[in-house]
This record gives structure tokens, C-alpha cells and sequence, in this order.
């Protein structure tokens, strides 16, 4: 085992896109564990659009990166030393620890691997990016069989998730994403009955065109005029379920938000916004509704594999660039077989 | 009486404030009214900031009004000459009808006059706007005792309404409005906790002061600067009923968002739009709730009286440069006494 703990140090707060000297690759000693801690061996980072919000120094839902810290990120590993009572080594665990190779802490979630599913399914899938997609759509966006929901992101860990559920819960599904390739995956792979492709550049046009009964339900991941144009085409009563706004987070100073704002009032519609870290009291019962989906093929997935804790801000970009399909991830080690 | 009814006709789209041309007063005969129908000589016209929306041709709730067509107008007034069924000559009602002195129709709502109160009570807070107030707090905001509920327009026809029903519920109540005199009146008339002027010209400040254990609850009837600085303050799990965004209407394009957007999501906000008119089926209930409230003093309300159909304009423009108190009326024919 090496000694060598490599991790990503905040340096300065980006400003728009991440660029080179923002974060700092530097090598520190794999940490011990106090009393009450674990020493986890990073698997997998899961590298998500909030990690930039992570790195504004703006009021939002928890402290912001401090400048030369370690960033903050969520990561699934396995236990090499435990002096916690709950843990033993080999135990895998998922939980809010940082940029690097190993990780010491006192709280994480055991990962209730098996299932017959890989690890990445739990880094995914199974994972707070699904248990994302599932408690904003079946807690947040609310969708009654035969309505339309809109899905932007469809291509993405969160969007694709959360609009193959939708299927089974009986919606016309339409997705958003970005380029003819994510399009024809959103159709022919996750079964959506429809996708629009932003990057033709008449999206509210072909949204309308994709959506010829209007909108009902929108699982909202992009903001902006993604969002202006499902606002657009809103029907009343509408519920949207606001996940994130990658559009805006490189903003700095204001965020863009709907133009056609007016429509919240027109339609009578219902904007909410959640965070999955309110959700996971309720992670088991949301595995125990996803994994027989899941196994049985009923949901697909994809996972966007990035290899070395060196390449964790490119992974990042590849959020914002649209360049990764379904849940972006970086692996750090190899990915142990469970039964 | 007389035989003419003058009435205002929508000669040409107002851009921004309405001009002098875009409506005209016209003279007509009184109208007939066919078998199913009656007649009714309109005794308050109430306006409202909608009936500046209603003026331009965007998506909205109903149709616009058309170009050449009388401008439409809720009223209330007392039936003349009946040919339905179900009303009697003398009958006080109320409806959607048009800014005019006499108007047919088929479908009115009885106004249920008495409880030891004048009829200016029913045409304000036991009619539209009390409703609004009533139905979007209780059904929409769903504030609980001891949290802080902001109102906007908190002198207005219906946030002086909803502030109240506020303090009724338990909250702390801080209202927002335009000038010393109407924050005065907010705090020692209506027992508002507070209220912050806008126009002081440091409202963000001001309301964070007014506000120093956040905001849990809104009552919108502004948007713009003044929701963008509510949404900047909200708790965790706050709420926000849209009845109006009244700073936005002159606007011809894009409506003014809150740029404060991203806390729908940091802050797991809720924003729901609602329109009085689909509580109508409910107003028997929300009367039976307020007009003891009313009667016993609980709640205070102002009505704005502009006297003579030439004035709706000028009555109109008085909501948009904040010169009203309480609910802007405009009073056509003298207020009958009731029992």
C-alpha cells in the first residue's frame, strides 16, 4: 500500500469555468483514524455540478470550500482501518469526504452492496444521484400517469434516472439534452418517448413540437432558457421539481432565472426546490424500491468513467462541457467483485 | 334614469404605462337583456393589477381583451331588470362584467349583503380581494404561528388583507410598501410587527433587519427587486404564494425574474402561483370565516374610492404608482344602505 495520499486543494475561487490553478494536485500522508473514525480508500469520487456551487464563496445550503482546504466531494470506498465501532475493514461506505485518495471520518453511510449489482451501480444508479432521481420525482415533481413530464439533463446521472422512472410511472416522457447522440440514447436506450436536442437551437420550438399536449411535470436540471422554455409550455397546475441549475452555476453575481416567470402565476404552477441530503433517512426505502428495477432491467444506466484522482477537475468540466452520459464518476481504485 | 351608459373601449395596446388613446370613453345605449340574463347597474368597479395584463396580448389565464371590445371588469352592482331565474331586481351581485356603467350578462355571483356591514365591505375584504388574501394564505403559504411571514403591498387591497389574517394565524408579520405614510398605516392601522419602505432605497438591508430570524413564509404581490430581496432572506423550507406581480406588468417582453433564483434549491424553497378564480366554488366558505372577523374589528380594511366611470383609468394607474390605500375601487352610483 502506498504512503502517498494525492488530493485537490481549493487555491482560488474559479471565476465562470474552472481553470488551470484554481485547484492544486499536492501530495500529503495517507491520514490515521481517531477514536470514532474510519480510514476509507476512496473507489469512486462522484463528481456532481453542485461541487462548483461548493467553490463560490454565496449563501447556499451548507459552508463553501474554504481557500486552501481540500475539496469537499462525495466519495464510495472501502474501509482499510476502523477504529469505529460500526465498520470493519473491507466494509464499503459512501459519504460527504473530500478530493482524494483516502479519507478519514467519523460519519458514513454503509453501502448495502449485493443485489447482484456492481459497485457502480451503487455510485450511480443506486446511489444519491437515483435516490436524487427518485425522491424529487416521486416526493418532489409528484407525476400522475398520463401526464407529460419534461426532463432536462435526460442524458445525465440524475435526468436519465429520473425519466425512465417516470416511464414506469405511466408519464409521456420528454427529454432535454444536448447533441443528436445523447438524444437517440435518451430515446432508444432509457425508452423516451421523446428528446429535444437544445443545441439545434430552436429549442422552444421543438419543445413545443415534442410536447403537442403541453407540460405538466418538469424535472428540472439546467435553469435558464432551458427552463424559460418549459416554462413557456406550462399547463395549469403544472409541478416543477427544481434538482439543480448547472446553466448558472459558473455565473457569478446573478443567476439567470425563467423569463417567463409570469407563468408560475398564469398556470397556477408550483416550482420546488429539494436537496437529496434531506432524503437520506429514506435512502432504504428507496434502494428497496430502484434495485428490483434496476436488476430487472426495468431502469438502464450509464456510467461515465474517468480513471485518476488527477483528472477530477476534468471529470467536473465534463459536467458543464455536456461532454460525459449518465453519472459522471472518477475511479480511483479498482472496483472490488461482491456476490 | 338615464338612458346612456358610458363605457371604455381598448383602442390600442398599452406599451408600458397606459397613455392617454389606448382606452376611450364612449357613450352606448343601456343594453337588454335577453331571456337567461339581466341586467345590472354596476355600482363598484374594483380594479386590480390584472386588469393591466388582461390589456396585453401574451398567454395569460383568460383571453386578452380584444382590440375595439369593452374593457373587461369585475363589478358589482344591483340587478335592474332580470330575466333569469334565479335574480330579482334589486339583487346586489357581483362578476366578471366591464369597466361600464351598465352590464348585461348570464352568470353573476350573489353578493351576500348584511352581517352589520356596507357594501364597500363586500366589494374588498369580503369580496375578490379578501378571498385572494384568505384562500392564498391559508390554501397556498400555509404559514404556522410563530414563523415570519412577509407580505408585499402590505397597504394594498389585498396584502393588507393577508398581513392580517397573518397576525390572526400567529406569525410575525412584516410588510413591504412604498412610503412612510402606508408603513405607518401598515404597523399601527393593520398591527403589522413591521414594514419596510422600498422606496428608502436599501430594501434588501432593510428587510434583513426587519427579518432577523429569516423569512419562512411570503404573500407576493410585487415580484422583481422586492421578491428577488425576500428571496434572498428565505429559511429552509420557506414558501411563497404568487398572487401578483404587479412591478412586472407594464413590462412588454421579458417579465422580471428574481435573480435570487438559485435559492429555490439552497433553501428547498416552494413557489406556487394561484388565481382567486379558481376558489369562486369556495367564497361561501371564506366569507363564513371572515366576515365575523370583519364585523368584530379583528380585521381593518380601506377602501380607495375614485368616484365616476371617467376615472377607472386614472384609478387603474393609481396601483401602479402606489398613490392607493387599501382596495381602489371605483364608485359608479351610490352604495345602497342594508339591513
Amino acid at each position: 500500500m502506498s504512503t502517498n495520499n494525492r488530493r485537490w486543494i481549493l487555491k482560488q475561487r474559479p471565476v465562470g469555468d474552472i481553470r488551470d490553478g484554481d485547484l492544486q494536485l499536492v501530495d500529503a500522508p495517507i491520514p490515521k483514524p481517531a477514536e470514532g473514525q474510519i480510514l476509507v480508500r476512496n473507489i469512486y469520487l462522484m463528481v456532481a455540478p453542485t461541487n462548483r456551487v461548493w467553490m463560490s464563496d454565496i449563501d447556499q445550503y451548507m459552508a463553501p470550500v474554504q481557500l486552501g482546504d481540500v475539496m469537499r466531494g462525495v466519495t464510495m470506498g472501502a474501509v482499510v482501518e476502523s477504529r469505529h465501532p460500526a465498520f470493519r475493514p473491507g466494509d464499503v461506505v459512501e459519504g460527504g469526504m473530500a478530493w482524494e485518495e483516502y479519507s478519514v471520518t467519523d460519519r458514513a453511510r454503509p453501502v448495502p452492496v449485493g443485489h447482484g449489482l456492481p459497485l457502480r451501480a451503487f455510485a450511480s444508479v443506486l446511489g444519491n444521484s437515483g435516490m436524487t432521481a427518485y425522491f424529487g420525482l416521486t416526493e418532489i415533481a409528484r407525476p400522475k400517469a398520463g401526464e407529460t413530464l419534461v426532463v432536462s439533463a435526460a442524458a445525465g446521472g440524475v435526468g436519465s434516472i429520473a425519466a425512465q422512472i417516470g416511464k414506469i410511472l405511466g408519464c409521456r416522457v420528454v427529454g432535454i439534452a444536448g447533441g443528436e447522440r445523447k438524444c437517440r440514447l435518451a430515446v432508444e436506450e432509457f425508452g423516451l418517448d421523446a428528446c429535444v436536442d437544445y443545441k439545434r437551437g430552436h429549442l422552444l420550438e421543438d419543445l413545443r413540437a415534442a410536447c403537442p399536449d403541453g407540460i405538466d411535470v418538469v424535472f428540472e436540471n439546467v435553469g435558464g432558457e432551458v427552463m424559460d422554455a418549459e416554462m413557456t409550455l406550462l399547463n395549469i397546475g403544472a409541478r416543477i421539481a427544481v434538482c439543480g441549475l448547472i446553466s448558472t452555476y459558473n455565473a457569478n453575481g446573478d443567476w439567470w432565472a425563467p423569463k417567463m416567470f409570469r407563468n408560475v402565476i398564469m398556470k397556477r404552477a408550483r416550482i420546488e426546490g429539494f436537496l437529496i441530503s434531506d432524503f437520506v433517512p429514506r435512502f432504504a426505502e428507496g434502494l428497496a424500491v430502484m434495485a428490483p428495477w434496476v436488476r430487472d432491467g426495468l431502469i438502464k444506466y450509464h456510467v461515465d468513467v474517468v480513471d485518476g484522482i488527477e483528472n477530477a477537475p476534468v471529470a467536473l468540466g465534463r459536467l458543464f462541457s455536456g461532454a460525459n452520459v449518465g453519472k459522471q464518476v472518477v475511479r480511483l481504485a479498482r472496483e472490488p467483485a461482491f456476490g
